[in-house]
């Protein structure tokens, strides 16, 4: 199975791109080949598509349930009490939603956290995106719960390996506040047995922080070093309350940092610090989080919202440049996750899209890369290929309307 | 000329609503009469076009053109000059880049300041738009200049009387730091005699605070009052540094004060005071600002960084509410400019477009209004209507294309 892509703008330059099986495998000024599909690129730019660094993809079917609430009041009225309800069947639908909506707004690879896995799974499985699936730990310092919730991680990992190779199995400790220091240790230990990553929220509340504090006399990052959790294949969601000795030590342990300015701002959980994270040294990529605290899946306006954020909090506007959030959202969060995409280069997995020259937000067209942080919505994607597979052309993607029309009825089920 | 949209939902409930001449005539649940149009509204919402209360539509052209720069080096090195080589022509096609994109993004009427006013009001006349048109009046405190800007100021308000109705000419004395005192004074009186409204910067930027304490002792809004500017026909543009002294004289005199997130956070403008001004009883409505500094023209967007920045800033996430958005992006600007748009009410200018219930984005369906402002994108708009006319049907709008190429003309123009 290859694809030829004719006469496509590349890095500002007109190209044949070819891929063959997953992979980008030539490139040129004219390819004298051949392809089982061809796509005419003239009018068109292939950039990288994007890499939502952290999210609950099947949180779609709470988007707009309720919006404009205090933090506590969200959570305990609204959010877990209908999340209590959901069934792996909803979770199917609601991840077929949000796939279809990262699709459209040009995203094929994000980490997820959620609940009932394999309703995850099935649907990124079907809808051909790739994805880090890891399903939400949570103990509550009950040690029943503790030696459930290992068991289950350990079945689900092994349950994974059935599923495609863009499907990968990863730890789910929520946070500290809701799981327990011996579960927290013994989730770090069988990641890095078995080579997995680890996905866990810090520091996204000053009420985390201080919690931390009173009960172990250090900050979140401080306490997850003592106990031993962060390394390289820690993923940490948020860590908007960070000191400048918690960002010298998500450095030197190369945890992974993952920004969600929309969600942080939704929830006015605080200010995430660049540029002292950047000039830290720490790996920061991006992330939509769930769609209940954001409400979309966008990386597109994710990208702008955190050049936009960045330069009000630092009060500088040459801080978080367009190309910088671009390779956050792309580049960062493939290195995050260890996964060969991100950029279109020779050899990388073949994850991409076109963008099309014809929509009035990309002209008159000066910077490509300006004008898709800056000003460009999901309307500007034309086609979108994953794992060498089209996923979605000229706007159009197979089966879109069941999958709308299956998510619209859970307005009826749970709409006041 | 007669419209008929059947079977659309209108505030929850379906309904058909008939349009008659550039007003809504009848609403019921089943309207017994014909129409020379029908539109079929079944999986449709309808809902009102924005107003886009301050912005500066042809600096389309500058797109992408100079980002992520400290504000004085954009402005003087790279914005001005470039601006110093448009014509009339170019204004034309800038301006109609910018109606293509309101119009795709679901905003109908704007509020605008620029130069070369003819190529403005050509555009808007023939892209259909409605538009209060304000040439920018700089006379850099230069008696000469100012008695030239008034004689032009003359000219073009007679000249404006040949346009669309859907065209008024407006004042538009630039800013404190560009206009001497005698001219905004001069700016005032004509308005007032000529029942216009007047349209200037004031208080974006610290330093135009710090210059006007420095050179009257008093700050921009309060030496505005001296002088005898402020009135309700004044729309203030930014305003983001104002004490409580300053709100408190804003509400009295009725100024209406457009706040633009977007712009101020890129450029690091400053932090508007949004609850305070509301607390304080001073009109708020919302502008993209021009897309030098935005970089789009996208009121979707802009209601979602309204409410993002005001929970971020003022670190509660009641605040600014979805409903609270919305109606600042419609009615709030329609009050501010004396339109009669802004909302679907027999009477009423008939100003709306289309959502699309089967767009990925707008599901489950909670709350229009909440996934209007956090989550649609310009690709859930389907058809726009302004003043009576069909301006966009199922996202196609006619001569989208050559707009599009003339455009792109630019890059080559003006690119490095």
């Amino acid at each position: 199975m290859a694809i030829l892509i004719r006469d496509v703008v590349l890095g500002g330059e007109v190209r044949d791109v070819k891929i063959e099986g997953n992979r980008f495998s030539q490139m040129g000024s004219t390819l004298d080949c051949s392809a089982d599909t061809l796509i005419d690129g003239a009018g068109f730019a292939l950039v990288p598509t994007f890499v939502n660094a952290h999210t609950h993809a099947a949180m779609t079917l709470l988007r707009g349930y309720a919006d404009d609430l205090e933090l506590h009041e969200w959570l305990t009225q609204h959010i877990w009490p209908l999340e209590a309800q959901l069934s792996e069947e909803d979770i199917y639908h609601g991840t077929r939603l949000a796939c279809l909506e990262m699709i459209r707004s040009g995203t094929t690879c994000f980490n997820d956290m959620y609940w009932h896995l394999h309703g995850t799974a099935r649907a990124v499985t079907e809808m051909g995106l790739r994805a880090v699936l890891s399903s939400v730990f949570i103990d509550f310092f009950d040690e029943q719960k503790a030696i459930e919730q290992q068991a289950l991680t350990r079945e689900l990992h092994n349950e994974c390996e059935n599923y495609s190779d863009r499907i990968r199995f990863a730890l789910g400790p929520h946070a500290i506040y809701t799981v327990s220091e011996s579960s927290l240790c013994w989730a770090k230990a069988y990641a890095d047995e078995n080579e997995l990553l680890l996905h866990i929220h810090v520091s996204e509340t000053e009420k985390e922080v201080q919690d931390c504090l009173d009960l172990h006399g250090l900050r979140p990052v401080e306490w997850l070093d003592r106990i031993g959790l962060l390394g390289s294949n820690v993923i940490a969601a948020h860590v908007v309350h960070a000191t400048d000795a918690e960002i010298g030590i998500l450095a030197e342990r190369g945890v992974k940092v993952v920004h969600n300015p929309v969600s942080n701002m939704k929830l006015a959980s605080g200010s995430f610090r660049y540029s002292s994270m950047i000039d830290g040294g720490v790996s920061v990529s991006l992330g939509t989080d769930g769609c209940s605290s954001n409400n979309n899946l966008d990386m597109l306006e994710e990208m702008k919202v955190a050049a936009l954020h960045a330069k009000l909090v630092e009060r500088d506007p040459t801080v978080l440049p367009a190309a910088e959030a671009f390779r956050m959202a792309t580049m960062n969060g493939a290195r995050a996750l260890g996964i060969d995409c991100g950029e279109i280069a020779v050899g990388r997995l073949a994850d991409c899209m076109l963008v099309d020259f014809k929509h009035p937000r990309l002209a008159p067209g000066y910077d490509l890369i300006d004008d898709l942080v800056y000003s460009a919505d999901s309307s500007c994607v034309d086609t979108v290929i994953c794992d060498g597979k089209i996923l979605m052309r000229h706007g159009r993607i197979e089966g879109e309307e069941q999958i709308v029309e299956e998510a619209r009825n859970y307005a009826k089920r749970f709409g006041r």
